[in-house]
């Protein structure tokens, strides 16, 4: 590590995608090394994060976060280490959790910024990228507090081995519900059923009936659907929903590379039949649970409740590779960029 | 009135219809004179209910209530006279509310039928079917209690000069908010602006682009979405909603008569970013509410806050055309037939 280095390496914005995100569109820029001011400290990326959330912001116009502008950098979740400091709360040796990923070196006065623990029993710092962050965060709030779950209820959950999908799964079970997933291979499937352990999985390329397919699995209905992915999954799990069911809407990833919006479910008149709950949610709006979050989720780490997957690809040069994996359902669980 | 004719006429369930009903999807039938048994009572109709939902009974499969079957006598919301009676809690002469329409005379021991008093202070006898009666009570239910309405927000209604949708924009004005709503014709339009006292309306018919109309009307945002249509309304609501909106799914006339289901709205994605709630409900489940709906419609009644536009059809055999015409918007207010 060579702190005196006058340049880091940081990836802009090139072009905005039409269509699913390529190389092209993304520019790896040497810029200038950024020096701590008052109060300020250095952090060195050693872990990035890519989701699918960031496709919204490579679109120009609405989105629920500021769109990425062309020619400036990208942002995301990001483990480092503080590397020389001027603050007193963030001291040389730190790690911290930050949103400035997509770059090697970034400074701070500590805003948005959370220290963590380096020697949490059970957990390499990474993981506060997935199940103990932002990933794991988004699962528990959309399944307990937007979907309301119950002991003994159905849960379905669409990209049910991703990041978020597969936290889900496990917290259902903690709750002692039945869970079906649906995934796109079947070495998804077999993790599933095998190791995450839910009690029906199905590959979604095996059916061009996914309402058939549940109502297959699911003889008693649905009572929570947890959506990661839109178009024919919430179809089919509109269908077979129980009356009062609750729908958390976190993603919509079927639907974030298309060029021309695709029309919705013709089917949602049974919302008001069902009497179904809708409801979409930005994890950072609940961050008033995270102390809760973090004292369950650690508890059922440790008790070997939740294991998680991640797919990592080194080095910082592959990042936008690693992004673009997230929309061809080549990666399991969460995926890292080891810097 | 002769009660020892030993027939009665009832409308029957004759073939189901294909898109919208006809005349000869309905059979007027003389069927055997009911007679009251031990604690029952017999009921001479004077009003009857038509309404939109009952196109969904007459599809086979899934519904929230039952299919009508073929051959079997037609329901809906009645208000008639208590004519001869052997129960203590209905006498003759009581004026009573039940769900045995579209017909004359029908016979009961009371359960599902609530006395209703003839005299009440504003109200006549059929406002029971309309205003103080479960349309009212749609509107109370699932904009205060479904849309979580906040005073001074601003509301978006369509269908605005409906049955239901009448008086949802006229709570919202007591409730202080700014009400945008939208109908079908010129009259309508101005009755809405003139007599209900909105603050906007806009005729559907002379856009083709409701999304940008509500742009328009409502450079602020939508808070809540009263849908009483579903389709491009929906769309346009979605496009327009404030961060938290909430959509209330009451009805869905635009795909009624469809043969086919028509695809949703292409911006459900939206859903997720604007964390919006979009909630069914049928006010069935909310009888809880009806003791401090009535104390509260009585009052606005009472106050002039609230008034209200009935269609009256004359007689018995006219019911069908009356409930036909609710899909071809000829009528103001909440449909009736007068006995």
């Amino acid at each position: 590590m060579n702190t005196t280095t006058k340049t880091q390496r940081e990836f802009h914005l090139k072009s905005r995608p039409e269509g699913v995100p390529g190389k092209d569109n993304f520019e790896l820029v040497e810029a200038e090394m950024p020096e701590p001011g008052t109060n300020q400290f250095l952090v060195q990326n050693e872990w990035l994060s890519v989701d699918p959330y960031m496709r919204g912001r490579m679109r120009e116009g609405e989105s629920y976060a500021e769109p990425f502008q062309i020619g400036e950098p990208m942002e995301g979740g990001c483990v480092g280490k503080v590397i020389q400091s001027n603050n007193d709360e963030f001291r040389e040796g730190d790690y911290v959790l930050g949103n400035q990923g997509w770059r090697e070196f970034w400074v701070s006065d500590g805003q948005g910024v959370q220290r963590i623990d380096p020697e949490l029993d059970g957990v390499e710092i990474q993981n506060h990228l997935s199940v103990l962050g932002l990933t794991g965060m988004t699962a528990y709030v959309g399944l307990l507090e937007i979907g309301k779950l119950n002991e003994g209820e159905t849960v379905f959950v669409s990209a049910a081995s991703g990041a978020v999908g597969s936290i889900v799964c496990q917290i259902a079970k903690v709750k002692n519900c039945r869970v079906i997933g649906s995934a796109g291979s079947s070495m998804k499937i077999e993790w599933l059923k095998d190791v995450a352990g839910i009690d029906e999985a199905f590959n979604y390329h095996d059916t061009n009936d996914v309402s058939a397919k549940l109502k297959e699995l699911c003889p008693d209905g649905i009572d929570v659907y947890f959506d990661n992915v839109g178009g024919d999954h919430l179809k089919g799990a509109i269908d077979n929903m129980n009356q009062n069911g609750r729908i958390v809407c976190c993603g919509a990833i079927s639907g974030y590379n298309d060029k021309q919006p695709r029309p919705g479910p013709n089917n949602l008149f049974k919302i008001i039949g069902k009497r179904l709950r809708v409801e979409g949610f930005i994890v950072r709006d609940h961050y008033d649970l995270q102390e809760k979050f973090v004292k369950d989720m650690g508890g059922w780490i440790r008790a070997g409740k939740i294991i998680w997957e991640e797919t990592v690809t080194q080095g910082l040069n592959n990042t936008p590779e690693a992004f673009i994996k997230l929309f061809n359902g080549d990666k399991m669980g969460k995926a890292l960029v080891k810097v």
